[in-house]
């Protein structure tokens, strides 16, 4: 089963907590027990999984990845966003979650987090539930 | 089913578009619907995806990691190629795609990159085509 | 079929080799051709798979990224390991691995590496089996 999560970011780079969306659609299939592939149909975008409970723990990552990835630099890309492709392909755009009785198995502290890193925009997730 | 793509690198560091040998193997398989397992069978190679449209952009990724890990530095391991090892770990050896009705679910500007950083050299990528 | 592999780590930063527990547990299944998700359930960890021949290439990775994301900077997260966050969205904390006839299909030099950026602790890696 294929489904879309649709996201409206609002700063140029941010986390969103999509932990309760796609939990939810996990629930509302009927498959019990599998995998689900999350896939950012992005190129200035990525997934990451962390910590949701302090939202200092996002903003840490956020400003390394900044500081390790200037907005400006030596870029070829004329389209002022080249830091934006290299942090997607840093956190990469496809994570695969386990879930059994219809939950997920995520540990206690994380969250699934779309990542924006040239927003603000209207960006999507694509989930592929599958059992096993 | 598995099938394996074939690549002969050309470069040191270099990404290697292979979206079209991707979709093809997905399109003669007989499964319509399902996921795609992308696995890189190598430790100085990786696998990402990210924009193919403007060839600045795989250029702005590999100089940004060049900058990051350069070539020389303080390694312990003796063949001259620890950068290409740790610019694996960064962007990852395995990726999962998902398709519907025998096509890529790729965003509009995504490409898959074979990413070489340790060429030139001739490389593998397995692929597991999975219905769901 | 889902199983867990108990870890306990004994340093700071630390690659810990599961490849042979991993091989273990797909060949003790029942499942002889398929994919193999690893799931890494912490938020101060990672998974990788690299070179494991020569340990030295394990000390460079986690000297590189320690060099690139020092314990201690300008974080807000008051628990002290900021670092360690940061360090399992760079690495990933899932990976999907391919076998047939119940044999991982990894390359020569490849192992599967559970990644420790805040020990030492007791760690999991939950794995689910699927056929294909």
């Amino acid at each position: 089963m294929t489904k879309t999560i649709n996201i409206k970011t609002k700063s140029r780079t941010e986390f969103v907590d999509i932990t309760d969306e796609v939990s939810r659609l996990i629930k509302e299939s009927s498959i019990k027990n599998g995998i689900c592939c999350l896939f950012v149909p992005h190129t200035t975008a990525g997934i990451t999984i962390n910590e949701g409970a302090d939202p200092s723990v996002k903003r840490d990552i956020l400003t390394t990845l900044n500081r390790l990835i200037p907005f400006e630099g030596d870029y070829q890309h004329t389209e002022g966003n080249s830091a934006a492709h290299i942090k997607s392909t840093l956190t990469g755009v496809s994570i695969t979650v386990i879930f059994e009785n219809s939950n997920l198995l995520l540990g206690t502290w994380q969250s699934i987090f779309f990542c924006e890193f040239d927003g603000p925009r209207h960006r999507r997730v694509i989930l592929k539930i599958t059992s096993s």
